[in-house]
């Protein structure tokens, strides 16, 4: 039982499930307290999110963005890290199942974050792209180049266009951003790296079910989205629901056709979290119901962080955004109410900080939304570029990922184009053997 | 049929199937020459092998030490590269077969290079890790990490020593730079990692068949290099045989038992080539029997180089060393050849320049044969990285590489220890699917 976890004595021991956003934030916060802090997550590594299209494109690699957990507390007694997917919570017993048996605990912290979510589409899962994890992105790069290696030796042009023709669905930072670099490399790169393919035949295709790209933010933001990844080259069709797709044939609800073997969907998450907790606490987008305390009514000691928490307040009937900044700060704030609890001293309620949101689109291209304000063009993008280093974990990954950045720039080169790992359609397990 | 390759009139076409140190070497100086170069490679990435290992023990990402095949030959009109594997040569036909379908050829060159040679223990492979290829770097990595962890939460010290264990069987350069990484990585990393783990316990194995390390380097270097490994606390044993492993205990001949899960297999190499060259030209060690030209008797236009290639001669009677140098030395040669008959100059015949021989043990040690002179020490290492960065290809690698050292050496950190691809030891198919 319990995983070889250290005794420590008059230390209520904290299980933290998921080590994200929310997850590393409260676990930071709480490592010198006098809790014993457990923290579990099926990686063995920490994912920045934000950055994971920088690596499907080739600009960043995984080790720029992702970043050991272990390393991240070595030193600290009081943090124990194990490498482990949680099956099940016992909450009456205060115990979760876990592939490396059961573990016990005196809080538990659901900080599972959230998985894409294909809506009515689950059954086409297969034939789609997400871009959620890094072998997602490190899948996409695989496929994209393999396609076009597919492309250079190919001899109809109809099946030409549809092994370099990519669809992106869902206009939010995700689809935005990734449409931006693709364009990108259609314009920089691919052009010299396939000389025997005609690239003015590519097509960038960014469907939105909405009217309005960057549904979170202003305007004028998306009205300048929009312009800017159009002067891309990208073709962006608001208003825009798929209705079908096979693997090679993408129509939408008004009857546009794109061949395509290449659709990345993001379109949208919905939480995720092992069973357990009962039913009735779940709402809308698969999230947890919890107060303003990030607690789970009828489930004392357990409580639900970021994504997958649903905070319904008069403010949020529907919970906040799943972004990072909400899933940071609550995490901060459930630690520092379990520090005031052993001071005994009053739980405060989350109140969150809106600190602005963020979409770049290429070089010197991005939109801000800050302090009521709207930017972009190149202070933007120095904006976002400064933002995103800043939150970066490590010094190591902040200088990687800015040396990356500024080889980019300087070269309009887009150098990781390795494919390491051949990615092929399957439903079969995952199993990597020695090549 | 060609593969979509472009018409080049008047330029003979040199079909190189194989994009290592010596095909590499023979594109480059061809690519500007009267001649139409296709270049054929199973993978899109040229990978700098002798750097694998320090993958696997990461302190480099992969892309600091492969290179995008296509990006090296941009702008070249008369180079064509094309991602495919030979299945079959047929010299009568003056025609390769290939997964992309026949190319045919004026010149054929087999640059192939060598595989893993596991003598009599071909039928324990699946227990054994290689280290010839970047997904077999990673596979290490991710395998030595997996283990680590399961070690955490086992509960049998038994187990926990044959998991931190690890057993390298081959004390040539790999065997000996391998065995000095993971050294380094006990003192400075695992320690740090895994707090609940006892790092006195884990032993890192150097098994050797001969008397001696570095079989191809002076007594002098061999003998400093014992001495420094033993100093990081290896454990060295020479004139041992493995005579058993059933991937968790490893026996040798005269006796000496180690239960490890980890068995690197680095004591040797074996040509490796497609099927279509007559049988009675196949010498020892699997390679290609070729004269002092490179050229195959009775196969006219077929030329074999480096690894693949055995040049028997009186002073070479088993071949040159399977080495870098003289794949790259025999690719260039045979370039200049070639241009030679075009200018209706005569062939001049093969002779190697030794340029040395170097290994690296770990921080501020290693060992260079150079001039007839031994270095060891901080001098023999700066060689070693200057040498190593000198051949890298393109200067982004460069830099990556460089700069990862450089962080390497100031933090006394590995950082790269992200298990991207969990490790599952397996004969079944490769497959990836959607994470």
């Amino acid at each position: 039982m319990d995983a070889n976890l250290p005794i420590l004595p008059n230390h209520p021991r904290v299980v933290i499930i998921g080590g994200g956003f929310a997850g590393l934030a409260m676990a930071k916060k709480l490592r010198k307290q006098h809790f014993q802090v457990v923290l579990l997550d099926r990686n063995n590594y920490y994912t920045f999110q934000p950055l994971l299209y920088q690596v499907a494109t080739g600009g960043l690699e995984p080790d720029s963005i992702a970043y050991p957990l272990r390393k991240i507390f070595q030193g600290n007694p009081k943090l124990s890290f194990r490498m482990a997917e949680v099956l099940h919570i016992k909450p009456e017993q205060k115990v979760v199942e876990t592939t490396i048996g059961d573990i016990s605990y005196d809080h538990l912290v659901v900080a599972t974050g959230s998985q894409t979510n294909f809506f009515s589409f689950a059954d086409q899962e297969e034939h789609m792209m997400g871009l959620k994890s890094v072998p997602e992105a490190l899948n996409l790069r695989s496929f994209i180049l393999q396609n076009f290696e597919k492309a250079t030796v190919s001899l109809s042009t109809q099946a030409q266009d549809s092994l370099i023709n990519i669809a992106i669905v869902g206009g939010g930072p995700t689809g935005v951003e990734l449409a931006g670099a693709l364009a990108e490399m259609k314009r920089f790169v691919f052009p010299k790296d396939y000389p025997d393919l005609d690239m003015q035949r590519m097509r960038i295709v960014l469907l939105e079910a909405t009217p309005k790209l960057l549904g979170g933010m202003s305007e004028a933001a998306s009205a300048r989205a929009l312009k800017d990844l159009q002067t891309l080259g990208v073709e962006v069709n608001l208003n825009a629901k798929v209705s079908y797709y096979d693997g090679s044939i993408l129509i939408t609800e008004d009857g546009f056709r794109l061949p395509t073997e290449t659709l990345i969907w993001a379109a949208g998450v919905k939480g995720q979290f092992p069973s357990g907790i009962s039913k009735d606490k779940i709402v809308g987008g698969n999230r947890i119901q919890v107060d303003a305390f990030n607690r789970v009514s009828d489930h004392e000691g357990v409580y639900v962080l970021g994504d997958a928490a649903a905070m319904i307040t008069p403010e949020t009937p529907r919970g906040y955004p799943m972004m990072a900044p909400v899933a940071i700060q609550q995490g901060q704030q459930l630690a520092a109410n379990l520090i005031r609890s052993q001071k005994g001293q009053d739980w405060k309620p989350f109140k969150y900080l809106d600190k602005g949101t963020m979409a770049t689109i290429g070089r010197n291209r991005a939109v801000v939304n800050f302090l009521g304000q709207t930017f972009h063009g190149i202070v933007a993008w120095l904006m976002w570029m400064f933002v995103h280093i800043m939150y970066l974990v490590g010094f190591r990954n902040k200088i990687a990922t800015l040396m990356g950045w500024i080889y980019n720039y300087l070269t309009y080169d887009r150098a990781l184009r390795l494919i390491i790992r051949p990615f092929a359609r399957s439903k079969s397990p995952q199993v990597y053997t020695k090549v």
